[in-house]
């Protein structure tokens, strides 16, 4: 594998993330992808903590999802494990033998039953996952040093440029309650399939029922609204797991949605999937802009999403952004070709605050310069009113430049 | 504009074609885009031509698209006018006021009804369409000296690494009757949305309902089943023209879907088109391979394409075939992501002859050396099984290179 150097739209650092109490973290190294780097990572969670999650939508998911997305409906979760280096997906039988001996064996460590166990994986697809070294690290593991987020997130990672963490802070009566996230990712997918993880840890204490809730709806504003290649994978998992070890310092559990405090909950957890999807979208492969594409006066916000896809999804429009050409030919064309409700003549198209077309023609004021300028810099905002309608949303994406094609083709996988 | 090197892939030289009795071509060079390049093609056709089209499905669709979708109801056909440079869409009312201008012009020229005359524009989107040295250049040829397929063909590319041209022969009763085809397109888009045009030229008599009939049958296995980069245009545009002056060399005309002939016309408009697509293919922006990837057992014929378009427009996969990796975990990926019915455990993938997975994991007489040798091939075909159901279809792109990225973000256009 080749080096790659960090995305020039990384954050300065890692971000500044506090423990979370019921949670402990161990990573190891199996040494049959990445050598002596931790590929493994343990999350060994407090009695009574509960699990929620959300799953690619492939028709060919991988031995882990389906396994998660069984043994998420246990009330408990009392571990996860996560290796980097085999996806194990399309693996057959095989990968699902991989998998129940993985957390047969964790669950019998910790006594508790498989279902309790949660698993996820990235990285090669096809190649049959060895459980054997996965156990024996493991096995080297449990007993061993608790690590801190930063190397949990750096054990995770394939492709990915830098390690990913944030944080929100939900705040009841003055107690603090941590939402720490980790992911890895380059793009909906990365080379091989090494795909979007996302792990969120929280010592809140929230009916299961209602984490599950919450985080199917900030799912909808933070990871389903990005793209990197349009290409989705066999592996995609987000998982959130909440400890409830925050009673212990004052806090009352949610236990119902009409509780006053769900909001400020709610809106603190969107936060912290928020900032991991961005850092994703950062890392998108060969990346060099990180582009925001709004989309106002759709028929719906559904209408709005599927607009902003198209455009976001367009090689036509990734490609002039790379070049920092300020096309809006091709927004035209992305909108044209989405499909929804649109009418040429009320089109407007704007490049940060700068206005390159209105109702459906060249802005009388354009001048090429002023945009040419605006295309420099990293990060770029894309709006485009539809003016059928009263309902906006937004996505977020990069551009497609020789860096992407150079991970993807010029080196074999 | 930069200098493009001729496709890899193009034929070794533009196709042999018969004349079309009853089509008369004239070309002229407007001197705005390509200096003295001839850019403006003008048909003139016998009495009583009719015609048929199928036009883009974009929402944002060009002024001279909306004009021939009114204009192709007429009875007959007078002229087609096109013009290479400038798409005329994005262009509002000026747009409009151009075409107009445009056929108005023609159709007192050879004294028919405006909306007998068709247009087309392919070129730069958002610019207004100056008519003016449309016009000057039409006054100049239409008197001028007539010129053959191939000198019309070179006068409606703009990014094309090649003049695409294609015959096929009807034959009844002994008497031939040449269909011939002109296209120009360098993907589904090229840049600046200079994109998809095709005409076809006969002089076989045949009723207008049973020709658009035909026309349409035969797109979706020609045009419709190519992709190169999953961007739709704004300009799209596909032609017939039926002189019918077959009927003085003895041919009787196609009035009734019935006909017994029916199916050989069909079958040989057919292959015009289809071999005007793989032109187009073949032409793809920056591609090196030509690919047909075929999708079976599917639960319906629409399922089988919507999974192969999948793949086809998949940039991981596209990519792969670029590094000449026969990566079928992203085959895979793109089948899962398709949505449409699949059972991982009973996928097969085939690389031409060479089976590499079958029932949801990878073949045990798996070579990668053999493999390896296959994809160095400029001509690849993958082959999906999903193991569902009876139906079938296939589609056909190119790979995704450094080459593509150079034209549509390197430089600006």
């Amino acid at each position: 594998m080749h080096e790659l150097k960090i995305s020039p739209l990384a954050p300065e650092k890692f971000a500044e993330l506090l423990p979370v109490a019921g949670v402990e973290l161990y990573v190891g190294a199996s040494g049959e992808n990445y050598g002596k780097r931790a590929n493994i990572l343990l999350a060994r969670f407090s009695n009574k903590t509960i699990g929620a999650g959300v799953f690619t939508q492939s028709k060919c998911a991988s031995a882990p999802v389906e396994w998660c997305q069984k043994a998420i409906k246990s009330d408990y979760v009392g571990a996860m494990v996560v290796n980097a280096g085999n996806a194990n997906a399309f693996s057959g039988k095989k990968g699902e033998l991989a998998v129940e001996k993985v957390a047969g064996h964790v669950a019998r460590t910790i006594k508790v039953q498989p279902d309790e166990i949660m698993l996820a994986s990235t990285g090669v697809i096809g190649e049959p996952l060895d459980p054997e070294p996965v156990l024996n690290t493991l096995k080297s593991m449990g007993n061993g040093k608790t690590v801190g987020f930063e190397a949990a997130a750096n054990a995770i990672m394939t492709t990915d440029t830098y390690a990913k963490g944030a944080m929100a802070i939900f705040e009841d009566d003055g107690i603090e309650v941590p939402i720490i996230g980790l992911a890895k990712g380059s793009g909906m997918i990365a080379p091989d399939m090494a795909t979007m993880l996302a792990f969120v840890f929280t010592d809140m204490p929230i009916a299961k029922n209602i984490l599950q809730e919450l985080l199917q709806k900030n799912v909808a504003t933070s990871f389903n609204s990005i793209t990197v290649d349009s290409d989705t994978s066999t592996s995609d998992t987000c998982l959130v797991f909440a400890t409830a070890k925050a009673k212990e310092r004052g806090i009352k559990p949610i236990t119902y949605m009409d509780d006053p405090r769900i909001g400020a909950f709610s809106s603190a957890l969107g936060d912290v999937l928020f900032g991991l999807a961005m850092q994703i979208v950062r890392d998108g492969e060969g990346a060099t802009k990180f582009v925001e594409i709004k989309v106002s006066g759709a028929v719906s916000k559904k209408s709005a999403k599927k607009v902003a896809f198209a455009i976001a999804n367009s090689p036509l429009v990734k490609t002039a952004i790379a070049g920092e050409d300020a096309n809006w030919g091709r927004i035209v064309m992305a909108v044209g070709k989405a499909g929804e409700p649109a009418d040429r003549d009320r089109l407007a198209i704007s490049f940060g605050d700068i206005v390159v077309a209105r109702q459906g023609v060249r802005a009388a004021d354009y001048s090429e310069e002023e945009v040419g300028k605006y295309m420099k810099n990293l990060e770029l905002k894309i709006s485009i009113d539809l003016g059928v309608g009263t309902e906006q949303d937004r996505v977020f994406t990069c551009d497609l430049t020789h860096g992407y094609i150079s991970i993807n083709a010029d080196y074999r996988s």
